[in-house]
């Protein structure tokens, strides 16, 4: 008993001058060291199952207890070549990559006049069957913005453009990617076919690439491409969720749900989604952990296979569905800085929503309202246990430069910023992790 | 006589009330017309040839004399597949692309340890022989600067490293790409070897990928690299400058001569290095015209295989060497505003030079000393002939982030910057074009 006593005294005192340390380094280390020893790990790979092995590790480094693995399996996409060439009116090479669940084009590629519309909305206008045998091309005009609003609506062109266009009866689409730069660097990200034994090949060619192809479409001139995009669907892979916890003074308590994902998109090495989100709340959770053991748990989720449809948040809800959650969180949106706070918390809660806004004024951060949603991990635990939900949400005028393409590396973090959501997101478990009473949402 | 006068007076007038205008469009239309209809135009390719005879056509329809195809041939660069993964001690894809006059990896590609070099020194620095077998990775510091001073030293990785390497054994050679962004864009462009029957496959990765090589490197695990580089120089291409000229009211006077490129690297679509350049010294000859034509013949050379080896201007000099010419000019670093002006001219000709200072100032350009040097394409003739030089220096802050990459598209372009530079050769060429004595360098 006495032995056990002075073990679990020496590891608090372990585990609290290694997180007294303020700013401490570890969102950088799990950002670098993530992207750099495994890098890219998209949903179902190889690569992700080293990730599932790189977080166990080193959760259990940083003094996580109960770290394990919660396995299942998912349709993944597996990459092949994917090359675009305009070839009429002008020859260009064209910079494309597949969506994800694009299936692959015909053998030697695909040769089809290429048909401009220029937005989602004319797409949808077009007559059922006027694109058999074309490859429709759809525009947009996504810009960045703070709060990253567009790419809600702008997203629906790579959301359903595809299998709208597929119910027109064209052979292929093209996408402007989703995106608001303009570097040669096509977007990749998800799409969703209807009914996908109707699918088609999908690509996004890179900003720069869709203006041209605008230019060209202005003139008149009929537009031809051949595309090659031999990507495809995978059924039964296998993904996971890793899961850890610093337990709390009250263990009879719910814990606080903190998240980010472990999987990234291929074409960059998953730094600012999300190498950074788990970076950010795993730090977070530890400096926490500095006053003293809070009274309740927190316990972080690195999800799995959130890239091609959120299937570790799925995962998360179907195994923890009849436990109980005190509130939940989500940092994916990149390392740049926090600049509100968002609540959902009932009229009991006022209390310690004050105190939040309180501790967060130093910063700069403005209270936004009352519409905090968590995340796409924590989206479907919140929805079935009606959770409590805090959002932090950070500035995203550049996050959809480099959202899902070959530029998502590590020389985008700013430091400076990252440290800021670390002591920012402290700040909040502070308050919300030492709450004695329940949490719960406004309605 | 009469018809032929009126004739000519018609065309005056046609020509005065195209250039009246002001602001036009011509340096626009040139840039986005060029790199839309014609795109990416590697020296010595049939995408060049195509380029020349658009040369041709637009020059005669904006109303040059004389427009004319000088013929050379060129041993240019002819790229292929280029693929690298980093495989040890992480796997990593690798954004590479090969530098011109590179020769090809063996069949199957090349697998070998990778060893890095901080910078140049320190692969100058490695023992004859100790490369054998192996990749150099070569490592630099180039940042941007608005006069693009760094290109000078930092270039020497790309220009002479690869014939450094192979003096030392080296199987292949690997730089971070001479750029100041940081995209997952390679940057090409020419490497020398010394000794053309020694070279070895040399290429460039991104900057993110030289940045995670050095990270990696740091840690002292030994690297590994597959390396796929299949470009190599081909010999007997067809190259050729397009020459046009606005003459003067007197044509016993030596002319103006004013330069750009019309080649391009394969990757982007040669707008900013340098389709704008075109468009700035053409529309601005053009509009030198708007007082009246002026005194002196204003020839344009869109020089021809200037990105492997300035070949078109070597050609111009060798055919143009007993031709005198009054002053020669280039605009090739982009398409930002002019902030200052240098110069080589005599004592004798300053007082055109402070007329030039004086037009200038409204613009907020400095005169930034007596050190112009024209630039590649008129290099040749300026050496050969001792002439007079004026350089309206660009800010080529951005320049090298997107300088030889895929990036080098329409979309960089500001018109009001682009705007900006062809007022400003307007009226330097108003001074120039018009000054009755000779024009002759400072020593």
């Amino acid at each position: 008993m006495r032995n056990t006593l002075r073990a679990a005294a020496l590891s608090a005192l372990l585990v609290s001058s290694a997180v007294l340390a303020q700013p401490d380094e570890t969102a950088w280390d799990i950002t670098a060291d993530l992207s750099t020893e495994v890098g890219a790990r998209p949903a179902g790979s190889t690569a992700e199952a080293k990730a599932r092995d790189w977080a166990v590790q080193r959760l259990n480094a940083l003094g996580f207890q109960n770290v394990r693995i919660e396995p299942f399996t998912v349709t993944g996409f597996v990459r092949g070549a994917e090359t675009a060439q305009l070839t009429a009116p002008y020859p260009h090479k064209l910079h494309i990559t597949a969506l994800g669940y694009s299936v692959p084009t015909p053998k030697g590629g695909l040769n089809a006049e290429l048909v401009y519309f220029p937005n989602l909305d004319a797409l949808k206008a077009a007559p059922e069957g006027s694109l058999k045998g074309k490859v429709a091309f759809v525009d947009h005009a996504f810009v960045a913005s703070q709060d990253g609003a567009g790419y809600g609506p702008f997203g629906n062109v790579r959301r359903q453009g595809p299998s709208i266009a597929a119910s027109k009866g064209a052979a292929a689409i093209v996408i402007r990617s989703v995106g608001t730069d303009l570097h040669r660097n096509p977007h990749t990200g998800a799409t969703n076919f209807a009914d996908p034994a109707k699918a088609i090949p999908a690509g996004a060619v890179s900003v720069p690439d869709a203006m041209l192809i605008a230019r060209i479409a202005k003139t008149g001139k009929p537009m031809k491409i051949n595309l090659v995009l031999e990507g495809r669907p995978q059924k039964d892979m296998p993904s996971g969720n890793v899961i850890g916890e610093l337990p709390g003074r009250d263990p009879s308590l719910p814990p606080i749900l903190v998240a980010c994902h472990l999987d990234s998109w291929d074409l960059g090495t998953g730094v600012i989604d999300d190498a950074a989100g788990c970076g950010i709340v795993t730090a977070a959770a530890l400096r926490a952990q500095r006053g003293g053991k809070p009274l309740r748990t927190i316990r972080v989720l690195w999800a799995g296979s959130e890239e091609i449809g959120v299937f570790g948040g799925a995962a998360y809800a179907r195994a923890h569905e009849k436990e109980p959650h005190a509130l939940a969180m989500e940092s994916d949106f990149g390392a740049d800085r926090v600049w509100r706070v968002q609540f959902n918390l009932s009229a009991a809660n006022k209390p310690a929503k004050d105190r939040i806004i309180t501790a967060l004024a130093p910063f700069g951060i403005v209270p936004g309202g009352d519409r905090a949603g968590g995340g796409a991990d924590v989206g479907a635990i919140i929805g079935v246990q009606k959770l409590a939900v805090i959002d932090l949400d950070q500035d995203g005028t550049r996050y959809f430069d480099l959202h899902h393409t070959p530029d998502d590396t590590l020389d985008k973090v700013d430091p400076a910023q990252l440290e800021q959501n670390v002591a920012v997101w402290t700040a909040v478990l502070e308050v919300v992790a030492n709450e004695p009473g329940p949490l719960a949402p406004a309605e």
